[in-house]
């Protein structure tokens, strides 16, 4: 199954852009007539008839749609700081979207190695992916924002932030046992840089009502906590 | 934590390759005296005073050792079908062996587009991967086996296989609900090919006595499922 991606829709037609124009009738040599799949990476997928299979701007007519296709059960952010290799923190990209992600936010924390990042390749990965994995909604890939002012913004019911140090004040539980018991939507997990939070990052966000929690015992990079993050949430909201 | 392998050891004495020792010496320009840390590979880390350093053959004393160190509860084999970009298969390795994994199996299955799989780039991922997670045991990547034959010999408590057909007179359950209440040691899961085991395949794994599972509603990659099913066994044994 092949999926097309466009935002633009009015009057029950789907317009698709140069790339995704070009994809369908140069690479896949869709013609007029053809039946194609488009998502509006929003939440729907329209089952369409190819009507103009111009490669600059194909336009297709909606037969049918799907709404909340390939969707999950919860609305998981992860905050997740970029690591050093761009390369590691797009394979989390791909991998969080294809397990079920909505939100990740680029965090900058006092340790991090990467202090810039530019989101337009996670945002196309992201796009890629959603469409492998047969899903209908892209994942936001948010602006990139320090930890300390994240912290402060979300509001989900379920706040999780793992590092690696103890803090004798406020023991980490595992992600396993913090998720026990939830039957919210709403969750976050907050994973730090090669260097891990700082401590002053740590307490804002306990302050802030983050429930501290600690990944297993298997020392984890950056980019695999985060994805082990969504494994688990993913897997707590699994029958 | 700096980690150096060896698997020749005696009379209280790790003896480095020249690969371990060139980047002990040349690398991280330890010298006669210093204290390092080496991994036999098979489970005990020893704290070890560097007597010769030499860059063909450095060796060092044993001062004391950790036996189990950063061990894990349980013993997992994944098979897992290698996928056509041989880059996808070693991330997994990669990943698999930071979660926690004690054997990889390379499947050649039916419907696989990789018939032949050259283990020692794996190999390598692995025991990197072992020492960058400061763990003392390198997961064993075999020698690729037909999945017909593998079905065969394999014999852990709990053995699943992960395919995407519904079969009616075998339903699948989850992952999860496969695991939940097992209280042994030993999973083996089985991840089929860009194309899924084929039907034959399947029927010889439940005669053999695999339970078949699925991994959720998502749609994912061979190598994100294999993941995944690592992070199902992590977290199951999780407290």
């Amino acid at each position: 199954m092949e999926l097309f991606y466009t935002y633009q829709i009015s009057d029950g037609i789907c317009f698709l852009d140069q790339e995704e124009s070009v994809h369908c009738v140069k690479v896949l040599r869709h013609r007029a007539g053809d039946q194609i799949d488009v998502i509006d990476g929003i939440g729907t997928l329209y089952h369409c008839r190819l009507l103009d299979a111009g490669p600059k701007g194909a336009q297709a007519a909606i037969l049918s749609e799907v709404r909340g296709w390939g969707s999950h059960p919860y609305n998981l952010t992860i905050g997740c700081c970029p690591t050093k290799n761009n390369e590691r923190f797009e394979w989390f990209v791909e991998k969080a979207t294809e397990i079920g992600v909505d939100r990740i936010v680029p965090l900058i924390g006092e340790r991090s190695e990467r202090k810039v990042y530019k989101t337009d390749r996670a945002r196309r990965i992201a796009l890629s992916a959603t469409k492998q994995s047969l899903k209908a909604v892209v994942p936001e890939i948010a602006e990139p924002v320090s930890v300390t002012s994240f912290v402060g913004q979300d509001a989900a019911s379920l706040r999780l932030i793992a590092y690696c140090f103890e803090d004798g004040s406020h023991p980490r539980r595992s992600i396993k046992e913090a998720l026990q018991g939830f039957d919210g939507k709403d969750v976050t997990v907050l994973i730090g840089p090669e260097g891990d939070f700082s401590q002053e990052e740590a307490s804002l966000a306990l302050e802030a009502g983050y429930i501290p929690v600690h990944l297993g015992p298997s020392r984890l990079r950056t980019e695999t906590a985060a994805v082990i993050s969504a494994a688990a949430v993913y897997l707590h909201f699994m029958d």
